[in-house]
């Protein structure tokens, strides 16, 4: 049935296919035959799997999987192996030959709702109980899985993968090969208000859009407001973990990673390639450069230069907060020393008056 | 159809009539015919648009607009313009005449749920795919976008628009002029266990329910528990943005402002005109007095007095926060005296001793 | 209709039964009827009460209650009491008595979406436009609300309740009386990705499932990322909070709570009855001890023994937080020691210089 999940063709490589296909160095037989991945504590005989975190060496023991993709570091172990300086790119080659995104079969499911004059392009395939909205364009081979909501004048272009219960409101667009995850939110309402003269919030409309360009990957229950004019804008490659929040005109710059529960406020502005870990805060209005990474919990305040390093709240460069929360540790030590120094000198004051 | 998308008439105005309507002074010629608003960098010779941000100061040299709304400190600009010392407000109010929000044609649409005993007024548009529960009441003039999930015995008022994706639970009451965005949930379970005797959870079932008072704006995918007994309360004109979250018993004064990923524990209580700025939270069973205002990423763990402005975890008043912040930085120097005198009272005691 | 709302009898109880049901001491008369409960301020003249948390007492002049669940330290109200040293769980228990949760009438509605090969047991109820997957299991009385989505191949267990709007993906695996509140999506992808030599974000496919235990809650716009490969695990009995977020390959141990807007990153572990407060963060790989105890707004980037309670940013023990936030709340004291501590240092060396 259009619309339903298409069966996977079982798949199998060689050892030495895989190792041309990832780019990796073959150590071992070339021919041995490979079903598929697992984690190295549950991978079957016929799977690859892989060792690149030392923290997780000692499950090496209980290992009975065909092959793994290893660091240099792990060169010398007893094992089939795909050695590689870059074994994360290796490991996430290797899973996009065994592991297929779940997939409906074109067409469209007869309890989709589809709109007269919605243009769904080729190959296109759309879930039950998924809406789309008049004057809304789907490009060839993207996948609108059930329950997703997709407004008026929407335009997806091709290979998107929508997972199910996505929103998507009026007049947004969303460039190619970009994955939305479940229960996001995008194109809502920017956070504006005027108070008037009795202090009470006066709505300003939200005239704008949201932008996602291409190879962009969102994830689930995220929230990315429209701009009040002009648009919001998710550049190219950028990808975005759960929960994360991003304010009306925000551009968020090319390759940039937003972990979980990250919060952008309105107007501010993301290079390239910049990172920011989980549960980070940015204030409004201010321009963090390109490469800027942020640890965890950070909160901004003010705009940061290109290739910095900060954390803190509020955040300073990452050397500058070392040293204040060192000496912070060090505040017993310092009233200690400073209680002795003050003995000292009421000694010497003393024995000064008694001379 | 019913519950397709309205045809939006196009609009015009004079900016004679539009200073009349925002309540701005004019200075220019008031004939010219406006038909839009937009961005500084964007508004077409046709449009208003508006500097208030001097930040923004720049984009004044490529700017193509018809005319401006500006604060009295931009009154010396060669352009018509709207002036005025609350020039956000006069944006919204402006912004207000051409930007509508997105609506349903009135009726029920076809794909459209609505269970046999609910009570849906005049003038109300419900979308595809949108479900209304037994016993449901729909005030007049009410958008319910699709994809819409009503429980039973909701109770939404007039002149509301639901977005897509929203859920209201069981015998939540929803005032009239209310907007609630994409994804929100109200009247979940407040997260309420007793321990058993061997440390297990046992639940307190959540008998309450939700209230949100008239024109509230509720922003995406938040979350708002209904009460163990009586009412989780939203009063009137309070503004919430987007994936906040209000406990059980919790009650918000008027005209607040709460912004992004907000949290707000159990049974707190926060007066009129706080303002929560993100990423705030607040512990449970505490008083957040009238007019308080809280920094962003602060954590509040007892009860403010009114008019306060608070800020850090914890969070305490602004100047102690600055005083205290300011001692940390100095700690180097701190440091650096401490050594020095150290070093003065071994020198007064090497000569003593020497003597 | 099938998946409509069931009608609730009314019930009663006299006292002494209810004494006999929750485990606790009566004072006063057992044959008083009691048709319900609500809290001290709002309860009928025929309803239970409670009073525990001391700073509610002044409700009680207002009470109109016919009697009240107490802890001993209230056993000298004049009112009958249910007296118990565990009143949280007497009033858990009572309430569980009267309050049910909302119900559909067993069987699939009408406007519900099932699979042709979905597996759906004995008493259970499927709402209206609700959607069950093909291949997957619903076990017997549990309760699918309307507009849920269940992928394929999902596995929901006996007696859950699957609230409005939730999203559970292919292959997940749901125990037995398991609560899922609206809005929440468990199986979206781990965030996963290994750099290219271009510093493009080359996706890790995610292969695992998410596996849900026996008596877990979950709240609402919760989101827990399948594996990427195995299964991230929610053991039994633990309650999570709303906009909770729990990423790829983390395990949560049994009993443990975690209050809203937590993020616990990839592959972390955490014990049982572990305890986090709201906006805690956790960074990935870590394994947090049982009976951990992690207060509000802390986070956490190393490994934590058991049974320590942790605070701050970064998070330390208890103790050391207390003595570190005393020491800086110190500094102005120090600031001044240090300042007089100069003073008569110079005083000592003028004097020495003079003679």
């Amino acid at each position: 049935m259009p619309g339903s999940r298409a069966a996977k063709p079982p798949k199998s490589f060689s050892l030495g296919e895989i190792a041309g296909l990832v780019g990796a160095k073959l150590k071992g037989d070339p021919d041995i035959r490979i079903h598929g991945l697992g984690a190295l504590e549950d991978a079957r005989p016929d799977q690859l799997s892989f060792l690149i975190d030392a923290r997780y060496e000692a499950a090496l023991a209980g290992c009975r999987a065909a092959a793994l993709i290893v660091s240099p570091s792990f060169e010398h172990i007893g094992l089939p192996l795909l050695i590689s300086d870059k074994p994360y790119l290796c490991l996430a080659r290797a899973a996009q030959l065994f592991v297929q995104p779940p997939a409906l079969q074109a067409g469209i499911h007869s309890k989709a709702c589809v709109e007269a004059d919605a243009d769904i392009g080729e190959d296109v395939s759309i879930g039950p109980l998924a809406l789309i909205g008049s004057g809304t364009t789907i490009g060839r081979g993207t996948c609108i899985h059930g329950s997703v909501h997709l407004g008026r004048d929407v335009v997806v272009g091709e290979d998107c993968v929508v997972h199910p219960g996505v929103v998507i409101l009026d007049g947004c667009r969303i460039g190619n090969r970009v994955i939305i995850h479940s229960g996001t939110v995008i194109g809502s309402d920017g956070f504006g208000f005027a108070q008037d003269e009795d202090g009470r919030h006066v709505k300003i409309p939200q005239a704008g859009i949201v932008q996602i360009d291409d190879d962009v990957e969102i994830g689930a229950n995220c929230t990315i407001d429209r701009a009040t004019f002009g648009r919001t804008w998710i550049k190219c490659g950028t990808k975005i973990d759960n929960l994360v929040q991003i304010a009306h005109n925000v551009t968020v710059g090319e390759h940039s990673i937003l972990v979980a529960q990250v919060g952008i406020s309105g107007s501010t502005r993301l290079g390239k390639h910049v990172v920011l870990a989980g549960q980070v805060g940015i204030a409004g209005h201010v321009e963090i450069g390109d490469r800027v990474r942020i640890a965890a919990k950070s909160g901004v305040a003010h705009s940061v230069e290109a290739d910095q390093d900060i954390v803190g709240l509020p955040a300073v460069p990452h050397r500058e907060w070392f040293r204040m929360y060192g000496n912070i540790q060090r505040l017993g030590r310092f009233k200690e020393e400073l209680r002795r120094l003050k003995e000292k000198v009421q000694q010497l004051e003393r024995k000064w008056n008694k001379e």
